[in-house]
């Protein structure tokens, strides 16, 4: 970063020789900030460019000049990976003109759309033809495929559908030298070379900038189901998710796990979402059938809740009964983390374990954690795929900054934990600019080599956006 | 290749003061012979580790001395990426050694295998768990699990599953420094850095060994079903795609394109299976169904087939009604390679399209053979996938020998008609070193120089697989 040249006013004025006036935009508070507040001020150039070959003009001048980019997609990213706090003033190169849905191939199941568009936008283009596209996730209003793509986003169907990267069939990508891959080939298969494509996924912005993607869309399935079951403990939470794989097979399109304190945090914060149970169960999951014409889905989940009964896994459970019902129990699942925010975490986790070790990760976590002092913890997260967001917080009455000394104390015993029992310390939202130093901790050397190379290679210059996933050296 | 210093007997001296006696075999014919002749000979000092730390030794030797390595699974590979034909002699590391399964988990639907198991005996140690891996193809009883994920590798299950990369949760790998990357994480997700797994599956040996990886399973489909369905045309073939999606969603299998030589010629080789149709019809379809234990497969085969022949797609169907009846359907599309093999082609082509446009690259790919010459096509493949094997053969009566002047003439029509089309030159059996031309010629530059900096970044010696994929330079 310290070889980097700034953005300054000359280097403004010779970009705008070579862009139209509309890819300059007034670079407002909103790009320099998060949704944790983590990460905030910083300065830049705010350019907007309108097509691929405009990125390739900026990406171009910014490489002669070595001036830094940072990629902007929705700017709703939750490791600072949109956000450059310090360091010579970059290029904030934002996506958001290039919203274009180039094409939907409904025979195809396939769509090819620029980085600009919004995910909900790429929803609704599936939508409209009688197609999902599957991925969702709680910003998806704001949130753009660029970004998405970057990030690797996951959510909540992964479980079935995979992450961003198993939904991308193709790129198109402006690579660091300006130069432009196409990429965008609608092809289930095609071996023929590295898989850049994956390479560029979850790269989050640092090896080029992703300027369209050719997507996966499904057929929608044509009947619904979603439940709420209150089960015995999270190892209960587990069988539940056997028992449900065996009985209803790739029809599950969601599993989520919520302890009780998501719930009662709802009701402390006034977040309008309520738990329908009474009490709040300790654990409950929230589950979601996608499944054919001749299915049932309500058959099918109160089968599933007799047979957990039976097997001892659940207490209570509730069985939508209208798109409201399902609505509301889906918006306590989606309103957690706005209660979260409200209260105020002192650390948030977003890991991974194998998924038979969840039950056993919980246990030793909260001992882990208590013997750094009282706090309260809200575990709740994507069960079916092993992904857990693992959050703590001050304990009732107490103000989060009398505690946030503590921070580093209490993510270092979560992620220690976590390393060790065979985890991943980033499960879906990358690493950013905040966890540089858990990547180099808990990160393989080898790979961490591989990783380093293979960044020199692509971005000699290192003008991509720089301190994102490796430290700047 | 030029710098590369052969594995003389010095070499091998020294080698074998590294490795117990065990690891060092006879270099039997086998080895420098591949399925279609179209690569043989050469030579190699053979190398057979026992564990990944004795391929980490071997992939030291020889990056200290600059010699260079041809991987080895099963031999099975179709481009020439297991023989090195010319060249300073090379040292064959071969993965038969590499045989152990380290774990299945059933309940995390996950099993951790080294390299050299031999896929057929991954499916066999999922089954004994009552699960599924999924991968399968005509090769399975030979092809090594490091080669088909060197390879990528599709099959007949991909419209269901996905291709081999989609299939793998973790690697570990022997990099070309000798580093060994410690990646076999039981995690769905995990991000938390390059997708470096990505990379390496079907880099086809070029960026370091597989020494073991984390596969997925999946739960067993409790029942199956099978059906033969003549179709009028390849559009019939596909509108019935997209009839049995909107039927059966998820629980379609296979669905296998077949054109009427196919069974024309196991009947003209003497193979064994025979179609059950009379007459063999110019265009059939082989679906496979996996429903669960409460849906009925030969109820859902025959109630698509009624809806397809009031739409006038299907003129004639068999549905098997035994395990028996099953085994044959899937016998006459499994025995066409080798009926082809028999015949003897004059040029092979593995190919991708995007799926709607496969009716009208079989239509013009006709006529732009025809301008060639007088020749038989057999077409048939993965149509749930958009990928053809499209196979050209002498005329009836004309001796291979009296055509194959016309090789490359054949395949430059099929391979540009491709590209034209927005496909790709090799869907699933890779580049190796029969594709290197066509790669260039066909392949997207920036991708290209992309490649080419990621093998130098990762491969500076140039020791790994030499002359695949990327010409020596």
């Amino acid at each position: 970063m310290t070889d980097l040249t700034p953005a300054d006013d000359a280097f403004a004025d010779r970009l705008r020789t070579r862009l139209p006036d509309a890819a300059f935009r007034d670079l407002t508070p909103g790009y320099l900030e998060e949704p944790r507040g983590l990460f905030q001020g910083g300065e830049g150039l705010l350019v907007a460019p309108g097509t691929t070959d405009e990125v390739a003009e900026v990406v171009r001048a910014c490489a002669e000049a070595r001036v830094g980019i940072v990629p902007y997609g929705g700017g709703t990213g939750l490791v600072g990976g949109q956000i450059m706090e310090d360091g010579p003033r970059p290029v904030i190169l934002s996506l958001e003109r290039l919203t274009r849905v180039r094409g939907v191939y409904p025979a195809e199941n396939v769509a090819i759309v620029e980085a600009g568009v919004i995910l909900a936008d790429l929803q609704a283009a599936a939508l409209a033809e009688d197609r999902l596209f599957p991925l969702s996730l709680a910003s998806e209003g704001s949130a753009r495929v660029g970004g998405v793509l970057s990030t690797n986003a996951g959510g909540v169907n992964v479980l079935r559908y995979g992450n961003t990267r198993e939904l991308c069939l193709g790129l198109e990508a402006v690579l660091p030298d300006g130069s432009i891959w196409h990429g965008l080939k609608r092809l289930r298969k095609d071996n023929t070379g590295y898989d850049l494509r994956g390479l560029m996924i979850g790269a989050e912005g640092t090896l080029g900038i992703i300027t369209a993607a050719t997507m996966r869309l499904f057929p929608r399935p044509a009947r619904t189901g979603t439940a709420l079951f209150a089960v015995e403990s999270p190892a209960a939470a587990l069988d539940l998710l056997a028992l449900a794989g065996a009985r209803i097979g790739q029809g599950i399109s969601a599993f989520e796990l919520m302890s009780g304190e998501g719930p009662r945090f709802l009701f402390e914060t006034d977040c309008p979402a309520r738990c329908p149970m009474d009490p709040i169960p300790e654990w409950s999951v929230l589950i979601d059938l996608g499944l054919g014409a001749g299915d049932d889905p309500d058959e099918a989940l109160t089968g599933l809740f007799e047979a957990a009964l039976e097997a001892g896994l659940v207490s209570d459970g509730v069985i939508a009964q209208s798109e409201a019902q399902r609505s509301a129990l889906w918006q306590m699942r989606e309103e957690i983390p706005e209660a979260n925010r409200r209260i105020g975490s002192v650390s948030s986790h977003d890991i991974s374990l194998p998924l038979s070790s969840i039950p056993d990760f919980l246990d030793r976590a909260r001992q882990a954690v208590a013997k750094v002092g009282d706090f309260r913890i809200n575990a709740f997260g994507h069960l079916g795929d092993g992904n857990l967001h693992y959050n703590i917080f001050p304990a009732a009455g107490v103000a989060r900054a009398e505690v946030m000394d503590r921070r580093a104390e209490v993510a270092e015993a979560v992620y220690d934990l976590v390393a060790g029992m065979e985890g991943s310390f980033s499960a879906e939202h990358g690493v950013g600019r905040l966890k540089v130093g858990d990547l180099e901790r808990y990160g393989d050397p080898a790979k961490l080599a591989a990783m380093r190379a293979i960044k020199t290679a692509l971005d000699p210059k290192g003008i991509m956006n720089p301190g994102v996933m490796l430290r700047d050296r």
